[in-house]
């Protein structure tokens, strides 16, 4: 990846007037979405997402955008704007935030407040540094530098998402965040994007495009809600819906309709509870009293007017609903009249661990919804159709797919090719590409800024690398096998028997003869290498054990586990 | 879990005239499809099919089925049946029919070369020890003790896919193995099922479930063969076909048309050769001279009369796919007007690195087409309709599920119920339930047959058990601490520094003040735990050095490697 050189640009004179669009993540794997937009010295950014780690990053918790780009820039920052409260939007604040200088933050009022609660969680006392500007209301317009910023609603699968308009002397950006067309919204207007098409030209729409290759007719809210609703009601026994702790409208549509039919919820799972407290504080979501009631008062109710809206849709481990499925959890054991519903999708990457999960609770249980049989999730993304739909609404001269799969970011670019876009006013990035935008020319630059992952692995920020990565891919493949051999300097000769620990290779207590016959080869090993024992090349001792015992160990039993000989001269 | 005890049964008059099946594999995860029939003392299997390693196996290559059941009873098995050659229904015969002593195995040809193949990739010379059947006529009728053996032709995803019902005194059971409904299928006839009807009373459908939860439309043969060909007929430049290597039905059809409109084919990746090799041998695939030609020809062809058809669909790390991706083939080189299409499903657990494939191709190429945009693959899987059709067709007395994740296997249970079926004439089993059938009645029973994991890794069979397993998950994770101290006898005291080695845990040159502080805590643990170092109980101060440093680490970076303590004593 060539790295963006910090030596001032050629072209000078036009530099004073370009805009400079970098999204530093969100255009490659999903996640870690990241937009930087400069102009001259101004900088605005737009959300500071996390990733969660692909299946060849064992251990790591998750991913951050890297922001080298920003090295030295950090004064120019006018403001870091949040689209709405998902963690592939705010995971990364509590860490990008503090290294950038704790510049000021914009957004709605939950997406503020989760990402305040999210700085606590990780560092409690520090959510008293962040500078906020909490957008009220949608109409404000505020100034950052040569920066105009100004907000749109949109529907997505959490409260106060907004898309973002950032208007500049060279362009007028759109970017909508996450988001979808409702078609059939319940309890407010249908959303379209028309208005958006007066917007001063040339304007640059930055799509999110999740739905590029998804062609399914989605579920509307009103056939989601009728269809919860009707199974709330006519369940047996207790109701015990998953779905993601931040689909709090959903939450807030379940608990109005429980105590309209006078059932009592039960909320389990730390991150529900935390949520629903947020969007309480904020009046969003008004409870008729009595309708939540503590867990512990679960057995003072009949079963059939028991709601539990709990966490694990994805099959986390430790999460409320995959406790009760593991028959561990304190409060509910599943009877065989409970009824289990899954609102929600399945994260790529989790499709085996929820399919264990389905199986147990289908082996407890008669009655299990989930979205493969019946409505009872909507979507938060748009489909192909919309992505069609929203285009010919805001009419943009420019098109830039942006927050997917980079195959996606390609499938959403022929899509608009096909609706009649010129080749040169669509541009698909990759994250760290530098697009530029003149009075006279829009282009990808050949430079790009770097992108190499960051990994935060407990309270480590980077200093897991690929070396570290690596070793954990071959402990985890055939693990370790540490030889420890006990040297007389006098002789050069082994002394006793050479000690052997091993941890995920095989199970020791079974495979005495196997290390009988490694100890013998670690004597012979020493023996031929350390010579008389009077200059030895201990490395090249140890080098020896290393790949003679490797291969030993390999013709043995087809397995490669990183060999560790300690050698200590006595 | 129970274990099947081996006493004899009280009912001694009934078992005589008793029919038990017992799926051993295939009811939970998907995979290791084994199937148990016995009546009196006779034995028949079907299928001996491996299961690929779910997420929390890390370094298993597959995991077989547990043939505890069968101890004691080798000599009763008549015979093992094989469905068709796909790894889940054959991959485990290698291993376990050299357990069982090399029953005589039957199936149809391009089966039983299969498994042949295979048992020699794995030991060779061994495919001479097997008692082969060939069923080179579907009418065939095979006696086995009290079993009667016969074929009825199904639709899948590979050539020679078979049906079989297998007669008893007590009842009859139809298993169509894997199986969808082909629509319009191209160059044979539509199947159905209704003949099985006629089967003698009382029979017991036993049903692959995969579609259980599918509601798609089906995409037809002739459908993917119009798209296909269009493709084919239609790229710019060379087209790229990725497909899975037993998808020899597609190979042929592809082979046929590419010779028809005179283009060359390259077949790419060890199985693929192998299969289509074993396929010519039967005379099932008879491509036209000079079809097919050697990669190294590839540059004498323009690149428009050029189709590769190659592994890697899956994304599997050293495929011909694989390496086209990342630039390393050492014959191909993606270009942008190269066509690839991926002519294959997802199969769950591939999702995230399947869309990492994907991206990197469509950086390079501008073509790329699968699935989820275009009819270029149909599924070897029934879907929800297909299943309520073959049932209206068969009409079984009894209704058996197997073959799925046990969450379909329920779902399809439902299907059956909603046609009418009453709750009695259906089991949805578990992996080691014994259906049993009399002539008075059919239950499960309430003692299952063994079914634990067993893993194969390496040469290993059996060898990695759960203590192995959970090692390496925490190594994965976090990594592995070494630390060696060498004690003084006389004093009891820490000679010079203590060293520390680690591998998948941070970065030990970027670390250099934690390992100061470890050092430190090591001697203070030492000292303390080793008192004047007359009877020093080693035991104790390796304990306490695992769980002190174990602690201390955490503390500092939130992160629980493995803490291998190694004391010396000198």
């Amino acid at each position: 990846m060539r790295k963006l050189s910090n030596k001032p640009s050629k072209q000078k004179t036009e530099k004073s007037n370009i805009l400079r669009i970098i999204p530093l993540g969100g255009c490659e794997e999903v996640g870690r979405n990241m937009t930087v937009f400069e102009y001259k010295k101004d900088i605005v950014i737009l959300d500071m997402g996390l990733q969660f780690p692909e299946e060849d990053m064992p251990g790591i918790d998750y991913v951050i955008p890297n922001i080298k780009y920003l090295k030295g820039k950090e004064q120019n920052i006018q403001g870091v704007i949040f689209s709405h409260g998902h963690l592939d939007h705010i995971g990364a604040a509590p860490i990008l935030l503090k290294k950038l200088g704790n510049p000021l933050i914009i957004g709605r009022p939950l997406t503020i407040e989760m990402i305040k609660h999210r700085q606590e969680d990780i560092n409690k006392g520090s959510s008293k540094l962040l500078k906020t500007m909490y957008i009220n209301n949608l109409q404000d317009k505020i100034h950052l530098g040569h920066f105009t910023i100004s907000f749109f609603k949109v529907d997505h699968a959490i409260m106060d998402a907004v898309g973002v308009v950032i208007k500049t002397p060279i362009a007028t950006v759109i970017h909508p965040g996450d988001w979808m067309i409702e078609h059939n919204p319940v309890g407010r207007t249908r959303i379209n994007y028309t208005h958006l098409a007066k917007l001063k030209k040339p304007t640059i729409l930055m799509l999110e495009s999740l739905g590029a290759v998804n062609f399914k007719k989605p579920v509307t809210e009103k056939q989601m809600l009728d269809t919860l609703h009707h199974l709330i009601k006519s369940a047996p026994g207790r109701v015990i819906i998953a779905t993601f702790s931040s689909q709090l409208q959903r939450i807030k549509q379940i608990l109005e309709y429980a105590s309209k039919i006078g059932k009592k919820v039960v909320l389990d799972g730390f991150s529900i509870k935390a949520n629903v407290e947020i969007a309480r504080k904020l009046g969003y979501i008004k409870p008729a009293k009595g309708t939540i009631i503590p867990i512990n008062n679960l057995k003072k109710y009949p079963d059939n007017r028991i709601i539990v809206i709990c966490t694990g849709s994805q099959g986390e481990e430790m999460s409320a609903l995959s406790r009760i499925a593991a028959g561990n959890h304190h409060f509910i054991a599943l009877k065989k009249n409970d009824t289990v519903i899954f609102s929600s999708s399945i994260i790529p990457g989790n499709e085996r661990i929820i399919q264990r999960l389905k199986d147990n609770i289908y082996r407890l249980c008669d009655n299990v919804y989930h979205s493969e049989i019946m409505a009872v999730h909507t979507s938060g993304h748009s489909n192909v159709i919309g992505i069609q739909e929203i285009i010919r609404q805001i009419k943009p001269t420019y098109f830039i797919p942006v927050y997917a799969n980079h195959f996606m970011l390609k499938e959403a670019a022929k899509i608009a090719y096909k609706m009649g876009f010129p080749k040169n006013r669509v541009f698909v990035p990759d994250n760290g590409s530098i697009i530029q935008f003149s009075k006279k020319e829009a282009k990808i630059l050949k430079e790009k800024a770097p992108t190499n992952y960051v990994f935060v692995d407990g309270l480590g920020v980077g200093d897991v690398g690929e070396i570290v990565l690596r070793d954990r891919q071959m402990l985890a493949d055939d693990g370790i096998f540490v030889v420890i051999a006990i040297i007389d300097r006098q002789t050069g000769k082994v002394k006793g028997s050479p000690d052997i620990i091993s941890r995920g290779f095989v199970y020791l207590k079974e495979s005495k003869e196997l290390l009988a016959q490694t100890r013998k080869k670690v004597i012979e090993i020493v023996n031929q290498t350390a010579g008389s024992g009077k200059v030895v090349n201990w490395t090249y001792v140890k080098d020896n054990i290393r790949n003679k015992i490797g291969n030993f160990l390999f013709s043995k039993t087809k397995r490669r586990p990183i060999v560790l000989p300690v050698v200590i001269e006595v």
